[in-house]
């Protein structure tokens, strides 16, 4: 492929697959699948979904969820807080599609409740203890009395919780990231008791992907489980075979003496995520590309720095001696989510250009 | 301003000003002032560069280039190495501008001659030590050849020389800044010497900022210095008080005992770019924002944490006791450059829209 920039590209197969094994996971396990199209955010990769019978999604945006209901989405979840100056628009999707949404705090039901003209279902946000937003699952006194004010509301639905549990981001593996997720399904299984009416809602892609049992949860809303990304491999929800995401980035110069190249690729191109990886901070690494496959990531290389438009490769000697400018190099990426939102479309391995929304 | 979604704000006085006293300096010193516009990658932004005098820019894609050749802008450098595949565009661009390229590798010289149909000025980028790209200063038989191969060229015309010293990024005050930029001052006195035709021109906003000679230096490209931020703060580039892009971001949650709020603003709204500030990672700072003002900064108050839409705010309990969901907050940027590069227009704090470019 002859690159003039950056090119986010997508393997539709591996794609196609890691939306499969979580749709079939949970179907097996009765559990609705309400997939987050943070990711993707491309009506295109939303028909993948459909073909595993995903009929609910979530976006993090009142312009996603309008861009996903000009595509017939008709279950849309807003999973983020509603500002105040957002109401006519969500009446407007209210209108179309069967809309929910979240709530944090107790002291806007009134006002919400007031300016709706549609009925619109309320997940309340909770905090298990990751502390970003929520009410916090140790203060019952303030959800039973959230619970009982959205009661009373005309067109304010109280439809379930949801946990983001965002501590699993934190773990490597299997039994760490149980051990994270324990208390909350505990607290789901209590909380049910109390509210057997409520939908219980997690996103979560390392318990999503790693883990069989979700006791207590009605549905979840995992979203990077649709590209995967370096940051899930070491957490260890996924292989490196599973990332469906890169960006295919022109070689701008190689110093074969120091094992060192020079990307046409940077933080406008990968976003200025970064993990560590053997003890080293990193911003994505190569993988052995060909036309058919982005291929396994090459041993010992990976982006030391990031500018706006160049990356900084460290390589493996053996891979990097045939290097020379113009080269096509697959960069898989930290963080698919940021990665994929500086894109306006992406490209199949086979040249097939998918559209997705600009910016989120 | 009543506000849906994270907007980028401008302060058009402070940003004028900004552009007014470096051309005042560098015309002051008989420098060419030839301003790198990746930073805000807006036509009407250019204006007002214009209005200053100044009439060469440079941009850091053909992309880019080319968006700014639309607008009459006749005397553009980009300062990015070329990829190969470009060169059909590169063509079409030298028939209408005064096109100046960089190249960092001789191998490719005879490749770009061959197919040129119309001149380009080159830019031979060197590397002092920051060792990103370009040859190496102490590397004077590699400099010596590269110049005398495109002596040979029938199109690709040698202009002069190119320095990034990014290592000022990682100092603190005008001393520091100096040090590292007196052996680069003087190198250049010294390639002068051996190639007296041609031009010098070297990036750098801290330096062009804080210093007030650059010996042999006959041109300068810094950019952030537009809107500069709170990384060129820390540098001590500029005061808070001299930054011209904010974010505005509606507040969605209020912890009132924790002194914490979570912001609609996150990764994709700021870029995960980060400081170290009183020996804390922060992502942004809010500021005293009015209706007339950015304000300055709010003391003890910053961005924690980002995650994809959410910023979380640790606050001054003064300041945060009368915050309510749905406040506009305004937040300092930590490098202005990725932040302005995630928005498809800005608004002046009078509310005027100024197109740009989508995605640099």
């Amino acid at each position: 492929m002859d690159i003039i920039r950056p090119l986010a590209l997508i393997d539709e197969d591996r794609c196609r697959t890691n939306i499969r094994r979580i749709a079939t996971k949970l179907k097996r396990l009765g559990i609705v699948y309400r997939p987050h199209f943070k990711t993707h955010q491309s009506r295109e990769i939303g028909n993948w979904f459909r073909d595993e019978g995903v009929e609910a999604i979530t976006v993090s945006t009142i312009g996603m969820a309008e861009y996903f209901a000009k595509d017939n989405w008709t279950e849309i979840t807003i999973a983020f807080p509603l500002v105040p100056s957002q109401l006519n628009r969500i009446n407007k999707l209210a209108e179309q599609v069967n809309l929910k949404i979240f709530l944090t705090d107790p002291e806007v039901i009134d006002y919400y409740d007031k300016y709706l003209d549609h009925p619109v279902g309320v997940y309340i946000e909770l905090d298990a203890g990751h502390h970003r937003c929520g009410i916090r699952t140790d203060q019952p006194d303030k959800i039973f009395s959230t619970v009982k004010k959205l009661r009373q509301c005309k067109l304010l639905n109280p439809y379930g919780f949801y946990i983001h549990e965002g501590r699993t981001y934190e773990k490597k593996g299997k039994t760490a990231v149980r051990e994270v997720l324990q208390p909350v399904f505990n607290f789901f299984q209590d909380i049910k008791s109390e509210y057997p009416d409520s939908r219980i809602c997690m996103g979560d892609t390392p318990g999503c992907s790693m883990l069989d049992e979700f006791p207590g949860v009605d549905e979840m809303s995992a979203g990077n489980s649709v590209f995967y990304d370096l940051m899930q491999v070491e957490i260890g929800s996924c292989s490196p075979e599973d990332i469906a995401l890169a960006v295919l980035c022109p070689l701008i110069e190689v110093k074969p003496n120091l094992n060192e190249a020079i990307l046409y690729g940077g933080a406008v191109h990968f976003s200025k995520d970064r993990i560590l990886w053997n003890g080293k901070e990193i911003f994505g690494r190569p993988s052995h590309y060909n036309r058919h496959s982005f291929g396994a990531p090459v041993k010992n290389s990976y982006i030391r720095g990031v500018s706006q438009e160049h990356g900084m490769l460290t390589g493996d000697p053996d891979w990097m001696k045939d290097l020379k400018p113009g080269d096509p190099i697959c960069i898989l990426p930290i963080h698919s989510c940021l990665t994929a939102n500086l894109y306006d479309h992406y490209l199949t391995l086979d040249g097939q250009r998918i559209e997705k929304k600009v910016l989120s």
